[in-house]
């Protein structure tokens, strides 16, 4: 999507590969939106990290980073040895899925990219195999996120109120993104609407990325306290809201996404506000039975008892770069201790319709529609 | 309550007056929980500022520094003429209100003091007065809160999880606290049980203050994200919401309360955990006769745009008091805006009773006890 940088508007892809250098080169997110940096993992040890460390967030585009790094990972084997060759693929497959265990996302984009190189009769030929198959999983997850944004701007009408949760923008894709992607269509259609962004705690991600991204695609937005919206719900002023997925379970329609997201649900539910969940397919789970197996990843206490952001300092102010330095504030009671879930699941019953790149479903009609939803490439 | 002082343990009350200097005396709760501070406000617009600046916050609090507020003004009057002199205590009495238009508890307050001072002939008589109405106030604050404390005790049974949102605490009133006396009174039973605090953005008093009252008092907690409270509820780690309020309707058990109570109290539904709101009774309202005409007051974007804290730099790490340094950081992009409603209303229908220090009642009930609960006296 574009970006304003120096005053001209460039448009950027949130992961792409730098064959040369063997490298996957990231927009730094935890940066954003105080900064705007591309960093280059240059092994694929660098690119779990990247993935662990939040450096690139979100389904589609941690998909992307992990079919990259598996990628790299193989283009870094030196030797001809196939048997060799294909157990490091195996151990950096693992390290990459390691990194984020909730998300299903990364193993879906490996398993495409292993697949690939399995037709490859040499170490050569499977490495060419594994970086042709990222790039189009790449480009696959930009093309879906269009689709989506298409059967997605159909629900967005002039003067509408739309409540985001967290950041499922382009920022979380490799571009366009899934929940922001209905929002991006409908603006390109000339409909005026207005976004309230929660603002997503602890890690904030809807007051910095999904904000950000808002303010550069010039859409009309404000971020609230995750604590207002049931407010604003009752006083008639959200129409719609549209939240993304980390992985939503094909046989049941339920779905699991940032903490919080299963409260914004019950929430509209009862003030009967239309709930979307706007998904790649790449994140549909096809095994799980029940949502209460989904893994939930408890995070560091650190990210509830305190917050990132930019210091503001009276001296520094006005003086450009120095602004933007990057603290860390302490705000709750010093000998006190957090549980921080990281995700929550939310149940079918309480989502209006599934946004997916075919089209628009019911949760419950998921499973029946499985073949269409990718479910025979498994 | 007692607070821990340099390895000493001293009990303090969070407002009293300091007569020689005319002096109303709070506990600096914006510091809290990094530094514990004793501030003096020398005349009564100190005093309304104090409120309107949140040194001081909570009902039961502001309710017995506005009494306190109006008597100091009264003291300050210099002269005989007692028509000059009801005229400066009604304009007093307009500012200190003005200070925080949503709660109801200064306005009260105030009211008992204004209608002592009137059985005083001279001005001499109506200053003494007005100040012995303002300890009475104070005092009564705190016997109420341990009568509530009593009751409430009842509901919280030994291995229970306690959910709290914002600060209702001692620190919120005068002594013992509304929201937490419960607790208090439980543990002084000697029963165990765990309490979750919602940080409760975006000013997150449940972070600071209700964590550090805890603390202080050895109660066993964890701050939680205000998005993680419905995952909880659905897992089955909560078993009781127990919350204060800033104004309770009674003629409809409407309760308003700061933002995010609403959202407890409908998730508290759903999942059928009891609900309970504790109040002062002079937090009751018995004269609007809907929650929709309660003023939501729409407080400062900077709130939701970032957050306040102490500083962690590595190099004042282990220096003691250098590590206190507090700080605000920007977190939000800094080209978007924020929209923040303080406070939202909580219909009765979702709260199971009102912990009061005459009993527990239904929401419904209040206006049929209104005798009982104080209302003869409004």
């Amino acid at each position: 999507m574009k970006v304003s940088l120096h005053g001209r508007t460039r448009h950027f892809r949130t992961v792409t590969f730098d064959g040369p250098r063997n490298a996957v080169l990231l927009i730094e997110q935890r940066l954003l939106p105080h900064q705007f940096k591309i960093v280059a993992a240059s092994d694929f040890r660098q690119t779990a990290r990247a993935i662990q460390d939040m450096v690139v967030r979100g389904a589609g585009a941690i998909g992307a980073t992990a079919a990259y790094g598996l990628a790299q990972g193989a283009r870094a084997f030196r030797g001809r040895d196939l048997g060799k060759f294909q157990r490091q693929v195996e151990t950096d497959f693992q390290t990459l899925k390691a990194a984020r265990p909730t998300a299903i996302d990364p193993v879906n984009a490996m398993i495409q990219v292993r697949q690939a190189m399995e037709a490859g009769e040499t170490v050569e030929d499977q490495q060419a195999l594994g970086l042709a198959a990222a790039e189009e999983f790449a480009n696959e997850d930009v093309r879906h996120c269009e689709a989506l944004g298409k059967h997605g701007a159909k629900l967005i009408r002039r003067g509408m109120n739309v409540l985001t949760h967290c950041n499922a923008g382009w920022l979380a894709f490799v571009d366009v993104g899934s929940a922001t992607a209905p929002l991006y269509a409908a603006q390109a259609r000339g409909i005026k609407f207005h976004v309230y962004c929660d603002e997503t705690r602890p890690r904030s991600q809807g007051a910095t990325l999904t904000a950000w991204e808002l303010a550069q695609q010039g859409i009309s937005h404000q971020i609230i306290a995750d604590n207002a919206a049931g407010h604003l719900m009752q006083r008639g002023k959200i129409d719609l809201v549209i939240v993304g997925s980390d992985r939503t379970l094909g046989r049941t329609g339920e779905v699991t996404n940032k903490i919080g997201t299963y409260t914004k649900a019950v929430l509209a539910r009862l003030h009967e506000i239309p709930f979307y969940v706007a998904i790649p397919l790449s994140s549909i789970d096809w095994n799980l039975k029940s949502g209460m197996d989904i893994p939930i990843e408890e995070r560091h206490a650190s990210e509830v008892l305190g917050a990132w952001g930019t210091l503001e300092s009276p001296k520094a102010r006005g003086r450009g770069r120095q602004r933007t330095r990057r603290a860390y504030v302490r705000v709750a009671n010093p000998t006190s201790e957090a549980l921080n879930p990281g995700f929550d699941v939310t149940p079918a019953e309480l989502i209006t319709g599934i946004i997916t790149p075919v089209g628009i479903f019911r949760p419950g009609e998921l499973w029946a529609r499985r073949r269409e939803l990718g479910w025979a490439a498994g």
